[in-house]
């Protein structure tokens, strides 16, 4: 196992006061118990504005600490690497971003998440914060997975941090912010693929065995199985894997704009995710419909697997003012 | 060979088709011949704007045709995967953003982009184009290496092209854009290593090889050896063998700032570079040197290869304030 750790034990504590040390001004790492932190806005809890708070298995950087900040979440929960952070940590988070306004709870659709955000948000109710949750379920590859009943939450999560919290930045209401955290799921569908394993630090050896001519279409970000396995074929043909079936389940249509996100799973470089951006863009303007706006890059990751997703988003000018608006983040920023 | 790539012929191109098509707004990609592209600023040539150009082999996305955009870049030649572009393309670079007040080559030393610079220098010069360059040159692994005679140029290159480009944006002359980039260099040191190598597309098999158990530390950034060969060791001894040539060659003393840029090399996730900043912090911390400013991710790659390099700036207001002016490109935006 080759990385730049210093125990498979450490590994997130040590990435956490990374963060802390070079983004003192964005967030600051905050302790809930001996095994438990959590990433919070520095400036947290903004009086008046609905807190976003999301979470998640680590692994998956700079989702979702990255994206704490101005415009986009107020908190963020790192579990242990592919696994669930506790109710302790997103009870900690609500309360610590409670400006008065009620929190919303962002969720990727993996059953541990799931159940240990609702156990925080009924113990956050109890002390009577009000809280509501979008459970983001826009991988189209599978119905159920390993980790899953129904769709996996995957790249719209993104999307939907930064949109959401654009309107939250603006103190909108907890529903009001809530039913465009729906929407933006609505307008979301994903589908990712793997030409490599990734290894989780405390296991020492890879996920999964994939041989040197395969790849995985339809991985999930925790390398659970996709929907085929299939010889090597060019970026042409693996886009074209990807966008169809996100494309047919979005039912895009000509005339339609979108935002398109294309993904590295974190050991894929730039200039391949470029390539699959190219090939994209030809299957969508061959059915007519615009990249309004565009994210290429890696932002919902698997910790070194190589390989990508494709994201699309239905742009209308609600969903596009939001994503414009500015926000200030370790990992996205722009406007200020 | 595992790539999204459609071919190895292909991939450069290919990719250049991705930035035209996801950030039309910001660039245009314009073919100079049957085999050669660069890439320049939608809006060039800026009328009485000193013009920045740089470029190099591919392979080491973003740099350098993700920084091209307002406040960095206003042209990027991208050469053939690891090979410097070739002078007709940083002459017709040099002529399109020719906004009547010069252009400044920003060159990184290699033997190939050095002789193809000044030859293009020599060509546009001759057409009555006022040219400056300033060759890169703060990695302080190597005095001369594979590919090189003296110092390395590389991570300092990207720092230089943003803070230069600030400047430049502001319309100062051609001789104080020039002097500001001389700064820059000297103010800037660069170490970097690997955990594996990478592979060149149209070479189909690893760059070198690199035994499980080993790692290079003071790699160039296309696979080129370094200062030694040693067993995997902690991410806080990895940070420690870069930190210190480079703390020592800055001369770094107590009271000091600096901007910490902690690069991954292509194939290493963000989880990890930010368990090096964290060593990094610490071992400036105890030399009470301040990280005033930071940047952590992949800018400066070698492809798939899974590594990091660490680059310190040591600044002062004018390169603060000249860091902090907005900047909008593919791969570094803010303030607007």
């Amino acid at each position: 196992m080759k990385k730049l750790i210093n125990s498979p034990e450490s590994v997130v504590s040590d990435a956490l006061a990374g963060m802390q040390a070079l983004h003192p001004e964005l967030l600051r790492v905050v302790r809930v118990d001996a095994d438990n932190q959590i990433i919070v806005r520095a400036d947290a809890p903004v009086r008046g504005k609905v807190g976003l708070i999301s979470g998640g298995g680590s692994g998956h950087e700079p989702m979702h600490g990255g994206f704490v900040g101005y415009g986009m979440l107020d908190a963020a929960c790192p579990g242990a690497v592919f696994t669930s952070p506790v109710p302790d940590q997103m009870l900690a988070a609500t309360k610590a971003v409670d400006g008065g306004a009620g929190v919303l709870h962002i969720v990727k659709n993996y059953t541990g998440d799931v159940l240990n955000f609702e156990m925080a948000a009924e113990l956050a109710e109890a002390e009577g914060i009000q809280v509501a949750s979008i459970v983001t379920n826009d991988d189209v590859a599978v119905q159920d997975s390993l980790y899953t009943a129904g769709r996996r939450g995957v790249g719209v999560t993104v999307l939907l941090e930064k949109i959401v919290g654009g309107l939250a930045e603006g103190g909108a209401s907890l529903a009001h912010v809530a039913d465009l955290a729906r929407k933006v799921n609505d307008h979301g569908r994903s589908m990712g693929m793997a030409l490599t394993s990734c290894t989780v630090p405390a296991a020492g050896k890879p996920t999964f065995e994939l041989p040197d001519d395969e790849m995985e279409i339809g991985i999930g970000i925790h390398g659970e199985p996709g929907r085929r396995r299939v010889k090597l074929a060019h970026a042409s043909e693996v886009t074209e894997m990807l966008a169809t079936p996100i494309i047919e389940d979005l039912g895009l249509k000509a005339g339609e704009r979108v935002l398109a996100f294309v993904n590295g799973m974190g050991g894929t470089p730039l200039i391949e995710l470029y390539v699959v951006a190219s090939e994209l863009a030809k299957i969508l303007k061959s059915r007519d419909v615009t990249i309004a706006r565009s994210l290429v890059g890696s932002y919902i990751t698997s910790l070194e697997m190589a390989g990508c997703s494709i994201t699309l988003l239905r742009l209308d000018d609600e969903l596009t003012r939001y994503w414009d608006a500015p926000v200030h983040t370790p990992a996205l920023r722009w406007g200020m």
